[in-house]
Order: structure tokens, then sequence, then C-alpha cells
């Protein structure tokens, strides 16, 4: 039996996605290691072992690579944080579910593509637009979960944008520090991290 | 009676000093628009009213100008914010002052040198490292400190260097948030910053 057209394109589309996100990953760790501008396609391609003719059959070229890039990030932070804290109703445990997820993605993927999704300057404007909506609606639904937190007397007195704004910065600053092969293991960051931005937060964490 | 020789010399030193600054400041603002490769000297000059060759005056190069500028970095926060800091015998004081001090530059200056302190990527090796061990010193008095408030029992059940590093995220990330012209104002977000930042990492802040 022939197998449906759209299972055999759901098949190369797997492999060509898996090797497409290698490729991500890759060009991000370079591009935190020599600077956005500094990392040539040639450094990529030989990063993943590719021709400098057969990386562009994934990529168009850098700046498209860089969208991409933080294109596929936002992906993985709308259905690993965004899709699962959404279906959670208490804010408490949403707001913990939100900063456990994306804090231990970073911890367990390394913290490249966090870095890179800093690199707004050098997309284009259309692309930049595209991002920046993108990260907008992830900080909105946590500063909606803190203001849900404010109603129910839980928020310490201060203002839900600030919470919502050093939440972020203690998450996101862990790409710059964290390294696996360092004294502490991504459990034990988890476990103190939680313990620290829940309670800088929430009156009774 | 003329003026000693050596009060001239700091007369010069300090007009230099301040024109200096003023260059450091209007390149860091440049560089975070831009991004620091896609910067040039020209950009530079303009924004600051000097022509091309003017400039060259003041700084031998981009590179070198990027590390002046994270050496200015780094002498303000050795100035406005270790040196007053280590005059604090109490440790939960000592953390207090360095959590105000460093965000209220943030605040009140703008966070553009903030965020320029992060393009270690484009320093020659030599003054990457001695960028590097200076924060690194700064990091280690944070360190220290919360491990004073950890043998007085104040602090969290929480690994101090973890600690240290939510501290500099939330700080750190002030620069990428924080705009004078939006709704908070610097007063209001110090206020909420240091409930946050004392509660996050001290168990009676």
């Amino acid at each position: 039996m022939a197998i449906p057209d759209d299972k055999v394109k759901t098949a190369v589309d797997g492999r060509r996605g898996e090797r497409a996100e290698h490729i991500y990953r890759a060009a991000a760790e370079i591009m935190c290691q020599k600077g956005y501008e500094a990392t040539s396609m040639k450094d990529i391609a030989d990063a993943v072992g590719l021709t400098k003719a057969g990386i562009y059959h994934y990529i168009v070229g850098k700046e498209d690579l860089l969208f991409q890039i933080m294109s596929f990030a936002m992906d993985m932070v709308d259905e690993n944080v965004v899709a699962p804290a959404r279906k959670i109703a208490d804010p408490e445990q949403r707001l913990r579910t939100i900063i456990e997820r994306h804090a231990r993605r970073i911890l367990e993927l390394g913290g490249a593509i966090t870095v890179i999704l800093e690199e707004m300057a050098a997309l284009t404007p259309a692309h930049r637009k595209a991002i920046r909506a993108r990260k907008r609606r992830y900080f909105d639904l946590v500063r909606e979960t803190i203001v849900e937190l404010q109603a129910q007397g839980k928020l310490r007195d201060v203002d839900p944008t600030v919470a919502a704004f050093a939440l972020f910065g203690m998450i996101n600053w862990i790409s710059r520090w964290y390294r696996p092969a360092g004294k502490l293991t991504a459990g034990e960051v988890m476990d103190d991290f939680l313990e620290i931005a829940l309670n800088a937060v929430l009156r009774n964490a």
C-alpha cells in the first residue's frame, strides 16, 4: 500500500525540520561566541558539515537565518511554555509553570538561542515587527497572570509590569551564566530558581 | 602666580574626560540601536558633532572605543556602587546599597552602556580578559555579601551563586525595558525593584 501523500510530506518535513533545528542551534552557538555580524555563512556551514552551497538549500541568507532562529525560539516558547500555561486556570500555578518551563529549556538546551533573541537591531523592519509582536504576546501573558495574582491579594505591593520584567530578567539571564559542565546541575538551579523567582513577586510563595 | 603643572593637567584631563564620557554615552546609544558591528566611526562622529578626523583625537578605533566604554562603565560601578558598598559592614544593608545604586544608575542614566557591556565577543583577547576580571570582582563582592547573609541565617534556602546571578539578571535587564518617557518614573520602579530583589533572596526582607 502506498503511503498517503500527506504522510510522506510530514516525514520529509520532519527530517527537514530536524535538520533546520540543528542548523539553528549550531548557528546560534557560533553567533553567541563570535557576535552576529562577525559570523559568516561559511562559519555556519562548517559547523553543521554542509558546503556553503548546501546551506543555501535551508536558508536564503544571514538575516533570514537570524529571523528563522528567532521564529523557531518563539515557536518553542509557544509550544512548551505558553500553550501548557494557558490551560491552567489558577494564576499562581500558571506562573510557576511558566517560570519552570521557560527556565528548564534554557538550563537543559543551552542559552545561545535566548541570547540571539536579543539581536533585534540586525533584523529587517518587517521581521523585527513580527518578532517584537510575538515577544509582546508572551510578556502580556505573564503580566496578565501577575494582575490576576494581584486581584487575589497574592502579589507583593509592586507594579505588575515591574514584577513581570524582573522575572523575565532573572530567567533570560540564565543563558548568560549557566554552564551544564559547571558545579551546579540543572535540577539544583531549577529548584533554587523557583524559590527565588516566586518569592520575588508573591507574598507567600 | 603660575598654576602648577599638575593642576593644569587635571583641568585639561577634566575637560577631556567630560568630552570622552559624552562620546562614550553617545556611542553606546548608537551601538545599542544599530548593533556594535553595524555602527561606523562616522556614525559616532556625527552623533557627537566631530569630524571623522576629530574623533580620532579621542579614540584610536572602534574596538578600542568599545573597550574604553566598558572600562568607563566598570569605573562607574567601582566608584558609585562598589566603593560605597565596601564601607558598609552589615551585609543586608550592603546588599540593599548595591542593588539600589546599580539599579538607580541604569534608571537615571539610561541602559545603553549596560547593554554594551555584553559585547564581549567584539573585544581583543587582552581587553576581554581585563573586562572579564573587573566584572568578576564585582560579582564576587555580591556573592560574598550573600554568603555572609547565609551565615546569618537570612538567605533563603538557595545557592549563593544562583541568588547572585538572579539579582544581576533582574538589575541588568532594566536596561532592556525601562524608558524614562514611559508610564513609570525611575523612583516608582526603584521602590518596587528593591522590594522584589530583596525578597527574592532574603527570608524576611
